[in-house]
């Protein structure tokens, strides 16, 4: 009887290392990337090229390590997905969830449309997350989430010893005319509680096409090194979402150049203008507010004398309806909760859709 | 020229701590706390009175020290609004924002409804952070939010230093026959983004009435002296929402005491149960999918018994419609965002409504 009792102790103590001995580990670097300008970054992970190292301002840089919008794909038939990764910095944020921040992201395609698996919960610098368990042995197509607010050193994927992995067989979401963000900390990803909860994710899975997300916490300063970056792109649409960061000043000064960089090399590719958001606390801010009406003004007032120098194709969304009316969709009156990044995804993604039916 | 560049500087220097010297706090005691269903705590914010200290488990004792649900009333015409508060525990969790965990949140009534005014973000265990400045100098009413999953050793309240503050002018939220909830992580708060964002803090603001928050982290697990806690409460509605935490076998052996506990104390008062939610990630693990479609089937089994026996005023909230559609307001299958807090309360509010009027 104690002998079994022992026998039963041992078995359930090295289960877990058991199940885990199960599992075999793949190089994520062997699936197709998703999310990147450019090919040429010192490491995978990355979203700049190597040639701005030294060209960029220091932030810009240092938050291209940040692997916002990127996402690798793949599919299997394992019953378990599981991941080990190593995270550039172990950031921390006080409005943001670990698992948003250096945390993992994964979905599966579903009747025709990408849906949540689970999330690969970060504990530290270098981190192992059993994402999924238990699942019927079919082959899935999926598609993995990186850091919205760190960076990856290394990423490997783990499944069943016995199944297998491979390369996506379909060609989604589609890679042709990718639609290219540049923006803010929100653009960046803050705060989602998980990486595929950024707005970008959410709507190149609604669109089921490529995303460039080239969000740059507090540093959307219509760099026009970045303005060069994405006119390399074949693009779909690019987005320019910058009013939160840009001064009023900047932007009457450097908003026609960034555009003209894109728009000489795309002469009739749809570029769309948003608004600074009305963030929440500015009902109560009245320095806030007076800031957000005099960006909105400068923002317009480009995009005025733009339209009346003859330039197509330009567009410019009100941010009047972006958060709702309930004043409840940031964690911060400035940062998207998950019903922020859903709102914003909601006023936005129509406007793309309609642009590139065009 | 060079003095006069010194003294710009040493003005610039102490512009925070001169900023900082113009306000004045005052302790939070000196305020009304809502949310509490006990007077007799060892201190003033927390969940479980002294009482129960070696007659309930471990962590249910433990978990009933975090300020889940807790909220301070007061008003003021200050321009600024700022915090110091110190944590018991300073908890961090990889899927919650720190502001969620062990922040404050601050709500402020205009136009007859409750509205977000922003949040008081930490930065360790003693934590000091300015929740809004730059307002017009008017009365206003507050509710500042308590952390979730943390306690409050201290809190004061900073304002302008010639400005008021004092008890609440209206009694709002409605403290005669609040709601008393009991529950898991999720009615803990888990994973809301910042203290407003728990699911019973937004269905106080929408029924503008006090909720009792007694959800135990892990813990719902029926302990009956939980029940007699609640029966001490001369209660609007109690929910009952443990489905979650309770095994099936835990369901039928204790759900109908639970139950009978707050039932032979008031005869009349509606009893809400709630099944569990269909987590998201049970569209792939078949092994939780089989979880919840058992412990719904015992919930709803030991219910329906009640309703065989003549027991009235006791209603159950199917799960079907609770996380909506799209899989998405989750942060790790189980834990919801504010996309799911808000589902929630958009699912339970209108039954509680429903039934406070009959």
């Amino acid at each position: 009887m104690k002998r079994h009792i022992i026998i039963l102790l041992i078995t359930f103590l090295c289960l877990p290392e058991y199940l885990e001995a199960q599992l075999k580990y793949y190089d994520a670097a062997e699936f197709p990337l998703y999310g990147k300008a450019t090919k040429n970054t010192e490491n995978r992970y990355e979203r700049l090229p190597d040639s701005l190292k030294h060209v960029s301002r220091k932030p810009v840089w240092n938050l291209s390590r940040n692997s916002a919008g990127l996402a690798i794909r793949f599919c299997s038939n394992s019953t378990t997905i599981a991941t080990k990764w190593e995270n550039l910095n172990n950031n921390l944020m006080n409005h943001m969830t670990p698992t948003g921040t250096k945390g993992l992201d994964l979905y599966t395609w579903v009747d025709g449309a990408w849906r949540f698996v689970n999330s690969g919960r970060p504990t530290g610098k270098v981190n192992q997350a059993t994402i999924i368990a238990n699942m019927e042995p079919v082959e899935r197509e999926y598609m993995l989430y990186l850091p919205l607010y760190d960076g990856v050193i290394s990423l490997s994927i783990g499944i069943d010893a016995e199944a297998s992995i491979s390369v996506p067989r379909t060609a989604i979401p589609v890679r042709t005319k990718p639609i290219v963000f540049y923006g803010t900390s929100i653009l960046q990803g803050g705060c989602a509680n998980r990486p595929g909860m950024a707005h970008t994710n959410i709507i190149s899975r609604r669109l089921n096409r490529e995303i460039i997300n080239l969000g740059f916490s507090g540093n959307a300063l219509l760099d026009y090194e970045i303005a060069e970056v994405m006119s390399l792109v074949d693009a779909g649409v690019y987005v320019l979402d910058f009013v939160p960061n840009a001064s009023s000043d900047q932007i009457y000064e450097k908003m026609e150049t960034f555009y003209r960089i894109l728009r000489d090399k795309h002469p009739r590719t749809p570029i769309i203008f948003i608004e600074d958001p009305v963030f929440t606390h500015a009902l109560f801010d009245k320095k806030i507010a007076i800031e957000i009406n005099k960006k909105n003004k400068a923002v317009n007032s480009v995009f005025k004398s733009l339209k009346t120098k003859g330039e197509k194709n330009i567009y410019m969304i009100s941010s009047e309806k972006m958060l709702g009316e309930d004043g409840e969709a940031t964690v911060d009156g400035i940062h998207f909760t998950d019903l922020g990044m859903m709102r914003y995804a909601d006023l936005v993604c129509p406007v793309i859709k309609k642009v590139l039916k065009k």
